[in-house]
């Protein structure tokens, strides 16, 4: 199954369209996105059991973010063993945890304001709460997601970087614009191994980033177990998983995003996001 | 004016009761707490229009959080000069920013389960935006801002402080329970300074922290200011602006929380929260 944001609507993939799931449902579902989350084991139902026909296209323009306001972004640092060796950094022995304030959640294409020289990317998994979760144990975590789907982690590394510990990881990642999730939610029996999903970006048709989630430090299940000792998770919260190797701040020379390139992130059974990004 | 979460219900405070909004507005309010922010200013415009009677008395079990489920918590440290001193750590040259996740949102009144021995009070005043907030300036910054409520930053310093840099600020500071806010919100224009407030807390009747908010390194509208030049600031969104000095954690001998302890939250103008703490 596969859950679409159709200008700002609640939208089910339905063959090489969508149907409007307020319509299709005779209104027993609304059409504001965020509230199936807090349905959504009913929903899922419906959307199982749901056989008619496509009643609109699928238009590049229509698509929003599937979390459009997000109650909380856990985002995960140095999740893949690759990546924490470039970064020049241990393997962490509990998941780095900060946050992208939901305020910089946008759509899977168009543009986004760079606010300096030293904005970076990262592709990463999301991982999309669909059930109150507290203390979860780990072979009851998947149970708990409603579904996956590509993120960007953008980062102005200057800003992230600055200061003495704990830094700014917070505001450096939340720049307006820089938690980019889509096109879709996907639930994870679409997938072969929900446990390993290949990813990666390309920047001006350049291969960047490219690794698969079975190189995780920390898998899915681990991560909700973690989190959820510490407070509860709640309906369409969102999981950044972190990003395999290939950021640009390590590269040698230093790779970052300049006005006019574009961004293409790609994640295996969810689709690409594609992003143009402007000067401020 | 005072706004108050009265058995989940939005209500105002009226001499030495309250009123329920949504009955005393004939329904043009809802009772639901957070949908005021969204709509503060004609919010604020019928509250000091009101000369109504109470029609229920107080009572410190029915008072919730004033902001229940804000969409972004900004936690501002070292932002008192005699506190970064303390910590052993210079003044920051602009507002280190971490959050505590919403879900870790309570009341100003009841129990609090301690996850270890190694947590920390934290005295705050706690600003709430009323008008979504993009690139504002300082001098307009107040405009912003629905008004102001105590808040406890609750902190398990072994968590907060473990790992590499960046740490666990937010997880740290996130456990269920751990950010307290309340008893009720404030607007700016009853305080005779509202950038000069009064506040601290004490441990088992023992004062542990005392401040005034004219020491701020950073002041609200200095807060708001840089804040919304990086995202927009979304009404209900909760800003801690610090603390100051007197945290357990550096005191010779340590002081931490202990199971069975109260711990009294006093902020001028604005009342005092009381908790109490059990083992987990």
């Amino acid at each position: 199954m596969r859950i679409l944001n159709l200008d700002g609507r609640l939208s089910l993939a339905v063959r090489d369209g969508a149907v409007d799931v307020e319509t299709a449902s005779g209104g027993t579902f609304p059409a504001d996105v965020m509230s199936v989350y807090e349905r959504w084991d009913e929903f899922a139902q419906w959307a199982r059991d749901f056989s008619g026909a496509p009643d609109r296209s699928l238009d590049d323009a229509a698509v929003g973010p599937p979390v459009p306001r997000p109650a909380q972004v856990f985002a995960v640092g140095l999740n893949y063993r690759d990546h924490a060796t470039e970064a020049g950094l241990g393997l962490p022995d509990r998941p780095m945890v900060f946050t992208k304030f939901p305020a910089a959640v946008t759509g899977p294409y168009g543009e986004i304001v760079l606010p300096s020289d030293t904005v970076d990317f990262e592709v990463e998994l999301v991982a999309v709460v669909g059930r109150r979760a507290r203390n979860v144990v780990e072979s009851d975590a998947w149970a708990h997601i409603a579904g996956l789907t590509a993120g960007q982690d953008l980062s102005d590394r200057a800003e992230q970087l600055s200061g003495p510990p704990p830094q700014q990881y917070n505001l450096g990642k939340s720049f307006e614009g820089f938690a980019p999730i889509g096109p879709a939610l996907v639930t994870p029996d679409e997938f072969a191994d929900p446990d390993d999903i290949a990813l990666g970006c390309q920047l001006s048709g350049v291969q960047m980033q490219k690794g698969r989630t079975r190189d995780f430090v920390f898998s899915i299940p681990q991560l909700v177990a973690h989190l959820s000792r510490i407070l509860p998770l709640l309906p369409g919260d969102l999981i950044f998983t972190g990003t395999p190797s290939g950021i640009g701040w390590v590269r040698d020379p230093r790779r970052t995003i300049a006005p006019g390139e574009e961004l293409v992130t790609f994640v295996e059974g969810i689709g690409e996001m594609r992003h143009t990004f402007v000067a401020r």
